[in-house]
């Protein structure tokens, strides 16, 4: 009798993908615990720098696969910008940690925090998002939450806005402003990133409607 | 009798072209009227804004006309890449007049006037040069005009790097060298990706002449 | 007697590859002079410009190749991609050295001398490996210069973020912090670009093998 594998070679993408989501919402939790507590900030950064490793190499068995498969469940272009943005995600993330330890910040600035809290929240929205991926049926559910990734990204601008006019206007160390404007970047292109999974996440319902 | 459209879906991808073009156009037209005045600052900011945000909305249209055509006039690469780098000047158009704003500057500096001059001069470049593009018979004159844009995006490479060594050598006030030094990159970027647009176009006529 | 050409057309993409691998090694090697010497700074930098310039006429002949060919040597978007990431490594170069000369620096910093000395190591590196790029029996020794670029970008890496917590550190003028902070990013900015040439023959390889 021959055994026939019942999970197809493509299923293979939708477990990277989900693993890749799973990724950055534990490099955002980490974050969060790090600007939150602002203590054992050398072994924090490591361990999000640990996980940003991690999703390195999410993203290449996803191009590996991708080079071996000859039938894809979407878009080849769309496979490849996905883990891409993902993985963007992850690198944001730990460039904004590591930037705070280079520059030896102190506690981190009260627009920090928030802008973390919203980077929580849109890695869990992409999480929930790229579960849907492999059940068309959810895709008005998947949709659901591309829109609140896309809210999430204007509320961030917003506080990105706010805190860069208010560094320059208050008493703060010119010192402090240069570093903080690289580290309020970072956090605010990592929510950037979250619209980029958005934006193909609805390009592929779309097509596949 | 029947009906027949006498316009093929691939005329549409024109007609987007041509309205992403108009829009970059009116954005540095407004941006002229902000930098040159300098008055009604938080209106004019949001008039760009929006025209920008019309930009991404005609963005989106190539998109979805891009996944819904099988037949296109030219490369789906290239039609993705020309709808992205219109897409970018507005961007940056956006990004500078924001800056400003959030920063709140004082007047423009003569290089930002400069440097605004030319992004008109190159978007009404690119208006004419996207006109032509549907028409093959007149790739000649398509081709003057990318060679046009390519010698502002030189002359604003010279006026960025002059405003930017002049930046510090000035007494300029240290936090308004780091808002400028801004400032001046936007609208540098912004004839950049004029020069992108103008790339995409030549490598079209290259490859249907 | 029909004479036939010996030289496929592909054979030519090969060439112009490894014209551009040794174009950024020459760039590396002025920067290098530029750097250790610090002497006709104008002059030195002018040849740079020169050399990326002409990398840049590299990178169009390779895609007026590509647009003429219809079965190439390995997959057109790497082909692309590889024509881009070595033409990225000598803008990199070349903005170093012109953000130098356009910001007036006194002499380069140590930090500066170090992330040249691995630029010329890495761009050495990355013209050996496109060299191999041609015969896929060496493909073995091609992807031992791969782990050497990524080995050289980690430490480009560490002496980077050393550099940069430095600059904020010491008694640096504030000044010289903005400037030499768009140096370094440049800097390492070049070597990153060797890691993406490095990653695109790892996938040729990984493809072809």
């Amino acid at each position: 009798m021959v055994k026939i594998s019942l999970m197809p070679r493509e299923y293979k993408f939708y477990d990277l993908f989900e693993q890749g989501a799973s990724n950055i919402v534990r490099a955002s939790l980490k974050l969060k615990e790090l600007v939150d507590n602002w203590q054992n900030v050398e072994a924090l950064v490591a361990e999000i720098t640990e996980i940003e490793h991690h999703g390195d190499s999410i993203t290449h068995q996803v191009m590996a696969q991708l080079h071996r498969t000859f039938i894809t469940p979407f878009d080849r272009e769309d496979i490849s910008l996905l883990a891409g943005s993902i993985d963007d995600v992850a690198d944001f993330i730990q460039s904004a940690a590591d930037a705070m330890l280079v520059y030896k910040v102190d506690r981190p600035k009260p627009h920090a925090l928030e802008l973390t809290d919203i980077i929580v929240k849109s890695a869990q929205e992409v999480e929930q998002a790229v579960t849907q991926l492999r059940r068309p049926g959810e895709y008005k559910h998947m949709l659901e939450r591309c829109v609140e990734i896309n809210r999430l990204e204007n509320m961030a601008d917003r506080v990105y806005r706010t805190a860069l006019g208010g560094l320059f206007e208050g008493e703060t160390d010119i010192r402090d402003v240069i570093k903080w404007r690289e580290i309020y970047e970072h956090l605010e292109s990592a929510t950037d990133r979250c619209e980029d999974v958005a934006d193909v996440l609805e390009g592929v319902a779309l097509k596949n409607a």
